[in-house]
Protein backbone atom coordinates (compact mmCIF):
# COMPACT_ATOMS: atom_id res chain seq x y z
CA UNK A 1 0.00 0.00 0.00
CA UNK A 2 2.47 2.45 -1.28
CA UNK A 3 2.71 4.86 -4.24
CA UNK A 4 4.39 3.64 -7.26
CA UNK A 5 6.83 5.86 -9.26
CA UNK A 6 6.55 4.71 -13.24
CA UNK A 7 10.02 6.37 -13.62
CA UNK A 8 11.92 4.30 -10.58
CA UNK A 9 10.22 1.19 -11.87
CA UNK A 10 11.83 1.92 -15.42
CA UNK A 11 14.78 2.18 -13.91
CA UNK A 12 14.80 -1.07 -12.64
CA UNK A 13 15.15 -2.99 -15.39
CA UNK A 14 16.66 -3.02 -19.14
CA UNK A 15 15.33 -6.23 -20.62
CA UNK A 16 12.41 -5.61 -23.56
CA UNK A 17 9.27 -7.03 -24.26
CA UNK A 18 9.22 -8.61 -20.84
CA UNK A 19 6.42 -7.03 -18.35
CA UNK A 20 6.59 -6.08 -14.50
CA UNK A 21 4.33 -6.14 -12.33
CA UNK A 22 3.44 -2.51 -10.43
CA UNK A 23 0.10 -2.47 -8.86
CA UNK A 24 -3.38 -4.21 -8.85
CA UNK A 25 -6.36 -3.06 -9.12
CA UNK A 26 -9.38 -5.12 -7.48
CA UNK A 27 -8.23 -8.45 -10.33
CA UNK A 28 -6.81 -6.46 -12.74
CA UNK A 29 -2.96 -5.84 -13.29
CA UNK A 30 -0.34 -2.67 -14.08
CA UNK A 31 2.35 -3.40 -15.79
CA UNK A 32 5.07 -1.77 -17.13
CA UNK A 33 7.11 -2.82 -20.12
CA UNK A 34 9.61 -1.43 -22.34
CA UNK A 35 9.42 -2.43 -26.01
CA UNK A 36 12.20 -2.29 -29.12
CA UNK A 37 11.55 -3.88 -32.38
CA UNK A 38 8.91 -6.11 -33.39
CA UNK A 39 7.03 -8.40 -31.08
CA UNK A 40 4.82 -11.04 -32.50
CA UNK A 41 1.47 -11.28 -33.50
CA UNK A 42 -1.31 -12.47 -31.26
CA UNK A 43 -4.81 -12.10 -29.83
CA UNK A 44 -5.99 -12.56 -26.05
CA UNK A 45 -9.49 -14.26 -26.99
CA UNK A 46 -11.33 -13.17 -23.61
CA UNK A 47 -9.67 -9.32 -22.71
CA UNK A 48 -9.14 -6.11 -23.74
CA UNK A 49 -5.33 -4.20 -23.52
CA UNK A 50 -4.70 -1.28 -22.37
CA UNK A 51 -1.63 -0.17 -23.58
CA UNK A 52 -0.35 3.73 -21.77
CA UNK A 53 2.66 5.16 -23.71
CA UNK A 54 4.66 6.75 -20.89
CA UNK A 55 8.00 7.36 -22.70
CA UNK A 56 8.72 7.52 -26.29
CA UNK A 57 6.84 6.25 -29.35
CA UNK A 58 5.20 2.75 -30.64
CA UNK A 59 3.04 1.64 -33.15
CA UNK A 60 0.22 -0.87 -32.34
CA UNK A 61 0.14 -2.88 -35.24
CA UNK A 62 -4.01 -4.50 -36.39
CA UNK A 63 -4.42 -6.25 -39.16
CA UNK A 64 -6.01 -3.67 -40.93
CA UNK A 65 -4.43 -0.76 -40.47
CA UNK A 66 -1.14 0.72 -37.46
CA UNK A 67 -2.12 2.96 -34.26
CA UNK A 68 0.71 4.93 -33.37
CA UNK A 69 0.77 6.03 -30.24
CA UNK A 70 3.15 8.73 -28.53
CA UNK A 71 3.91 9.85 -25.37
CA UNK A 72 0.70 10.35 -22.93
CA UNK A 73 -1.36 8.37 -26.10
CA UNK A 74 -3.43 4.93 -25.28
CA UNK A 75 -4.65 2.15 -27.17
CA UNK A 76 -6.96 -0.64 -25.97
CA UNK A 77 -7.12 -3.37 -27.88
CA UNK A 78 -10.20 -5.39 -28.09
CA UNK A 79 -10.69 -8.82 -26.84
CA UNK A 80 -10.21 -11.21 -29.69
CA UNK A 81 -8.27 -8.72 -32.35
CA UNK A 82 -4.91 -9.44 -33.10
CA UNK A 83 -2.29 -7.32 -32.73
CA UNK A 84 1.58 -6.66 -32.81
CA UNK A 85 2.87 -4.08 -30.74
CA UNK A 86 6.14 -2.23 -32.65
CA UNK A 87 8.69 0.37 -31.72
CA UNK A 88 11.78 1.91 -34.01
CA UNK A 89 12.93 2.82 -30.88
CA UNK A 90 12.72 1.74 -27.24
CA UNK A 91 9.59 3.10 -25.32
CA UNK A 92 8.54 2.53 -22.03
CA UNK A 93 4.52 1.49 -21.79
CA UNK A 94 2.09 0.87 -18.78
CA UNK A 95 -0.19 -1.79 -19.84
CA UNK A 96 -3.51 -2.48 -17.63
CA UNK A 97 -5.45 -5.84 -18.12
CA UNK A 98 -6.92 -8.51 -16.33
CA UNK A 99 -4.71 -10.25 -13.82
CA UNK A 100 -3.38 -13.52 -15.96
CA UNK A 101 -3.50 -12.48 -19.09
CA UNK A 102 0.05 -13.26 -21.25
CA UNK A 103 1.86 -11.47 -23.06
CA UNK A 104 1.48 -13.73 -26.07
CA UNK A 105 -1.86 -14.31 -25.93
CA UNK A 106 -2.88 -17.82 -26.80
CA UNK A 107 0.65 -18.15 -28.58
CA UNK A 108 3.32 -19.91 -26.85
CA UNK A 109 7.44 -18.96 -27.82
CA UNK A 110 10.60 -16.98 -26.72
CA UNK A 111 8.55 -14.32 -25.94
CA UNK A 112 6.37 -15.95 -23.42
CA UNK A 113 6.47 -14.30 -20.16
CA UNK A 114 3.69 -16.89 -18.46
CA UNK A 115 4.41 -14.94 -14.68
CA UNK A 116 5.47 -11.26 -15.07
CA UNK A 117 8.43 -10.25 -11.85
CA UNK A 118 6.98 -7.75 -8.97
CA UNK A 119 8.73 -4.59 -9.26
CA UNK B 1 -11.45 1.86 -31.62
CA UNK B 2 -9.62 4.85 -31.58
CA UNK B 3 -6.30 5.69 -29.74
CA UNK B 4 -6.92 8.38 -26.87
CA UNK B 5 -4.68 11.50 -26.27
CA UNK B 6 -4.98 12.40 -22.78
CA UNK B 7 -3.86 16.01 -23.25
CA UNK B 8 -6.89 16.43 -26.12
CA UNK B 9 -8.97 14.85 -23.74
CA UNK B 10 -7.84 17.47 -20.59
CA UNK B 11 -7.86 20.27 -22.93
CA UNK B 12 -11.95 19.43 -23.71
CA UNK B 13 -13.03 20.72 -20.38
CA UNK B 14 -12.47 22.75 -16.98
CA UNK B 15 -14.35 22.13 -14.17
CA UNK B 16 -12.84 20.17 -11.57
CA UNK B 17 -13.88 17.04 -9.78
CA UNK B 18 -16.11 15.90 -12.66
CA UNK B 19 -14.81 12.59 -14.19
CA UNK B 20 -14.93 12.19 -17.75
CA UNK B 21 -15.21 8.30 -18.94
CA UNK B 22 -12.25 8.31 -21.90
CA UNK B 23 -11.78 4.35 -22.08
CA UNK B 24 -13.04 1.25 -21.25
CA UNK B 25 -10.70 -2.25 -20.55
CA UNK B 26 -13.37 -5.38 -20.05
CA UNK B 27 -15.56 -4.15 -17.48
CA UNK B 28 -13.14 -1.35 -15.77
CA UNK B 29 -13.20 2.76 -16.57
CA UNK B 30 -10.62 4.69 -17.45
CA UNK B 31 -11.33 8.38 -16.42
CA UNK B 32 -9.86 11.53 -16.19
CA UNK B 33 -10.43 14.23 -13.83
CA UNK B 34 -8.94 17.79 -12.95
CA UNK B 35 -8.31 17.99 -9.11
CA UNK B 36 -7.91 21.26 -7.71
CA UNK B 37 -8.65 22.28 -3.42
CA UNK B 38 -10.24 19.33 -1.28
CA UNK B 39 -12.46 16.73 -2.51
CA UNK B 40 -14.76 15.19 0.20
CA UNK B 41 -13.76 11.95 2.49
CA UNK B 42 -15.30 8.89 1.13
CA UNK B 43 -14.81 5.05 0.44
CA UNK B 44 -16.01 2.45 -2.06
CA UNK B 45 -16.69 -0.35 -0.02
CA UNK B 46 -15.93 -3.12 -2.26
CA UNK B 47 -13.68 -1.95 -5.58
CA UNK B 48 -9.76 -0.63 -5.80
CA UNK B 49 -9.69 2.85 -7.32
CA UNK B 50 -6.50 3.94 -8.95
CA UNK B 51 -5.01 7.31 -9.41
CA UNK B 52 -2.37 8.36 -11.91
CA UNK B 53 -1.37 11.93 -11.83
CA UNK B 54 -0.51 12.68 -15.47
CA UNK B 55 0.27 16.76 -14.41
CA UNK B 56 1.10 18.28 -11.57
CA UNK B 57 0.75 16.59 -8.18
CA UNK B 58 -1.87 16.22 -5.96
CA UNK B 59 -2.75 14.11 -2.15
CA UNK B 60 -4.12 11.49 -1.82
CA UNK B 61 -5.33 11.53 2.39
CA UNK B 62 -6.11 8.73 4.58
CA UNK B 63 -6.69 8.37 7.82
CA UNK B 64 -3.06 7.41 9.03
CA UNK B 65 -0.96 9.39 6.89
CA UNK B 66 -0.59 11.70 3.45
CA UNK B 67 0.04 10.00 -0.12
CA UNK B 68 2.07 12.58 -2.16
CA UNK B 69 1.85 12.10 -5.59
CA UNK B 70 3.74 14.30 -8.12
CA UNK B 71 3.47 13.67 -12.13
CA UNK B 72 3.92 10.14 -13.22
CA UNK B 73 2.86 8.00 -9.88
CA UNK B 74 0.21 6.63 -8.62
CA UNK B 75 -1.86 5.21 -6.08
CA UNK B 76 -4.12 2.46 -5.44
CA UNK B 77 -6.51 3.05 -3.09
CA UNK B 78 -7.44 -0.30 -1.58
CA UNK B 79 -11.03 -1.10 -1.32
CA UNK B 80 -13.22 0.11 1.82
CA UNK B 81 -10.60 2.45 2.89
CA UNK B 82 -11.34 6.16 3.64
CA UNK B 83 -9.52 8.65 1.58
CA UNK B 84 -9.88 12.30 0.59
CA UNK B 85 -8.04 13.33 -2.15
CA UNK B 86 -6.84 17.16 -2.39
CA UNK B 87 -4.52 19.10 -4.57
CA UNK B 88 -2.83 22.65 -4.01
CA UNK B 89 -3.07 23.42 -7.06
CA UNK B 90 -4.96 22.14 -10.38
CA UNK B 91 -3.86 18.70 -11.13
CA UNK B 92 -4.41 16.50 -14.50
CA UNK B 93 -5.27 12.88 -12.82
CA UNK B 94 -5.99 9.03 -15.00
CA UNK B 95 -8.41 6.86 -12.78
CA UNK B 96 -8.74 3.74 -13.15
CA UNK B 97 -11.55 1.46 -11.60
CA UNK B 98 -14.81 -0.97 -12.37
CA UNK B 99 -17.34 0.73 -14.15
CA UNK B 100 -19.81 2.09 -12.09
CA UNK B 101 -18.08 3.00 -9.08
CA UNK B 102 -19.44 6.57 -8.21
CA UNK B 103 -16.83 9.44 -7.50
CA UNK B 104 -18.10 10.25 -3.85
CA UNK B 105 -18.08 6.64 -2.63
CA UNK B 106 -21.10 5.75 -0.48
CA UNK B 107 -21.46 9.33 0.42
CA UNK B 108 -24.04 11.10 -2.01
CA UNK B 109 -23.57 15.64 -2.04
CA UNK B 110 -22.54 18.32 -4.35
CA UNK B 111 -19.76 16.52 -5.47
CA UNK B 112 -20.97 13.24 -6.73
CA UNK B 113 -21.15 12.71 -10.36
CA UNK B 114 -23.79 9.26 -11.25
CA UNK B 115 -23.01 8.94 -14.48
CA UNK B 116 -19.79 10.46 -15.89
CA UNK B 117 -19.74 12.44 -19.17
CA UNK B 118 -17.89 10.22 -22.49
CA UNK B 119 -15.63 12.48 -23.95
Amino acid sequence: MNKVSLAEKFAQFDETWSPKLVGTVDDYDVKIVKVAGEFVWHRHTEEDEMFLVVGGAMTIKLRDRDIDLAEGEFFVVPKGVEHCPVAAEEACVMVFERRGVINTGEGRNARTVLQPERL
